[in-house]
């Protein structure tokens, strides 16, 4: 199949770019090194050290005999985004593109606003392009279970039904996101959902969880083809981010109380799940929606597990519970529906001890590389 | 109060700039002319005779004695809208300032991408304007019943119970809106709800219904005063394309069976409603949502009333069913709530044989200004 994957160059992107041509698909990548650039602005950078773009595609081909196209540019300019698809002729589209932090969307109205224009945008563009120029297309779209917020009932995926008065209707599930950035993915699930009523487009949105992890089959093969692993306030995420805490010995940074429920995920399935979206399409006009995560964790647990594994290693891990920077519920109810992705033959990689033992001794491989300045959180919700 | 209307040159945002001021209220406009041009570019413009916002403003002062300051500007570029606020220091600001158009949203992809970006970055500016110049302000932005869509339960004032499995929350009610500018109104929301929750801003947001009409008290007070008034097919709303279709002899364009039913509302009970909610502010961290219309009609229902009262009147006037252009539900369920404004104390003025009666005379007065060329539809939801 024809596979463009927009943010290939990301943390997840270039990884799925990999996985998805050695699976035998006809893979092009676009990026414009939007991820890069923020992180040389919060002067952060990854752990790893990833190649720019065009090695990694060099290294790939040498490694693999593979190609992968890559395009440079912003999914913002109509025109490029429009060339993209002319050249390529996609008949899926995975869809990473867009600006990935909810702290950095908070950092400032400028970071704000950004955040929404580049998402919003980049999304209209892509859904135009397939509406004009590939309709029999399928979107791919990464969404984030931070669409949905906390709410005090079990969370569904995408859709609720509900029995009001007497009378019972299929509805999109509320969402209550909590930053300028999920709010940009509740945004795109509204415009794709509209893409798929009006305009027939076959729409798949992932919401995902939190994804840890830095290994997969095809990063293992050659370290220039390794992804980028941010463990900054800004890009890092809890278990990366505590796991090179550990490795250094700074106190892993529990926001509050730390009853914080997530959804959490091995980097390796969402390979997988990518895979079974794509090879496995929804139909023209079909606007569906998987919950993209394996295991639920309270930030404590995490916590308290890379505590418990440090030990083991030897390593001796303290908890700081510092303010929460964020507004949000520090303790709160939290169950979500997760089996479309496993009813297509999802087989979880669950976190265990010796995931996490294997983690922080990856992590202490590049312990040279780690900036101390970029660790300790700054970004407030409440800041102007 | 200081009050500052965004789009306060606009249909209702000039009759409602006059209403404040003559309630006593401080009042300052700001408008980039958005809709002029739109409707410039249509090739249509306003049945009644308007004039610019300088000579309104000059009018107005003449006849009742009292000062409207104007601004001219974009409210997506942040340092105007920060200039205006710092120049202002409003209390409350009543925020039509958006793109309104349905079809204008769906001509192409240019048009839906720039209701988008017009629209949430606007708002988006006046949200952060509001937090970091005049966070005890209170917002009364202009929703509009469309985000709801046409559930097939009840549909309730911006929130519902559910309960689902044995839990119960209150979350915003599901969303399934119409068209590239019924989505805007969606984001504004979502948007909206977060400033609220996380920075306190006080804010109500209006879900208006379709508003007919074309008089209140201060237009009828020198002819200078007199609001724009849309017919053709992007700007005009039903009952108003209806009573100009009726006086020129053109037959009511029905879209498909005619059973999409909405609310309505006068244009006096818009102005009604604003200064309820002006004058009963949120409370700050408040996001409240009033369904703001009197009444529920279909378009059958709409165009069966105008025949009727054109035939009293003398006037023969036919009936065309047009194959829809939009792509929505043609027969539907449909009620939806609508008290919260009631209790605050509108006493709506409903749709009559004589208000209708009245408002086809109204026409009449300026039938030489009929521009035949917009009136028949021709921007479909599935063009490219």
């Amino acid at each position: 199949m024809r596979v463009l994957v927009l943010g290939g160059d990301g943390y997840l992107g270039w990884p799925t770019a990999m996985d998805l041509s050695m699976a035998g698909h006809d893979v092009s990548v676009v990026d414009n090194f939007l991820r890069r650039t923020m992180l040389t602005e919060m002067g952060a950078g990854s752990l790893t050290p990833i190649q720019n773009l065009q090695e990694r595609v060099k290294a790939f081909h040498e490694v693999t005999g593979l190609e992968i196209r890559s395009f440079i540019g912003d999914l913002t300019d109509p025109s490029f985004t429009d060339e993209v698809f002319r050249a390529v002729m996609p008949e899926a589209i995975v869809h990473y593109g867009e600006q990935p932090s909810a702290p950095y969307s908070m950092i400032s109205r400028r970071h704000g606003v950004m955040t929404q224009r580049n998402n919003v945008e980049g999304t209209l563009n892509v859904i135009f392009a397939i509406r004009d120029i590939v309709p029999d297309a399928h979107l791919v779209k990464l969404g984030t279970m931070g669409e949905y917020g906390t709410p005090n009932i079990d969370i569904e995926e995408g859709f609720i039904e509900i029995e009001h008065k007497g009378r019972k209707d299929t509805l999109p599930f509320p969402k209550v996101p909590g930053s300028m950035y999920h709010l940009t993915k509740v945004h795109d699930s509204h415009n794709i959902q509209f893409a798929s009523r009006i305009w027939g487009v076959a729409a798949t949105d992932l919401n995902q969880g939190v994804v840890y992890g830095i290994r997969t089959d095809e990063t293992d093969l050659d370290e220039r083809l390794c992804t980028r692993f941010d463990y900054d306030e800004v890009f890092g995420t809890a278990l990366n981010r505590f796991c090179v805490q550990a490795v250094i010995g700074y106190p892993l940074t529990v926001y509050g109380k730390g009853g914080q429920t997530r959804g959490f995920l091995n980097i390796i399935d969402t390979m997988q799940c990518i895979r079974l979206a794509v090879e496995n399409p929804a139909e023209s006009g079909e606007y569906r929606v998987f919950n993209q995560f394996t295991e639920q964790f309270s930030v404590r647990d995490l916590a308290e597990l890379v505590q418990r594994v440090g030990a083991d290693l030897g390593i001796n891990v303290s908890v700081d519970r510092l303010e929460d920077p964020r507004i949000e519920a520090e303790e709160h109810y939290y169950n979500a529906a997760h089996t479309k992705l496993v009813e297509l033959g999802l087989e979880p990689h669950l976190l265990s001890d010796e995931v996490v033992a294997h983690f922080i001794e990856t992590v202490q491989r590049y312990k040279d590389r780690i900036l101390l300045g970029p660790i300790a959180p700054k970004t407030r919700w409440d800041s102007r």
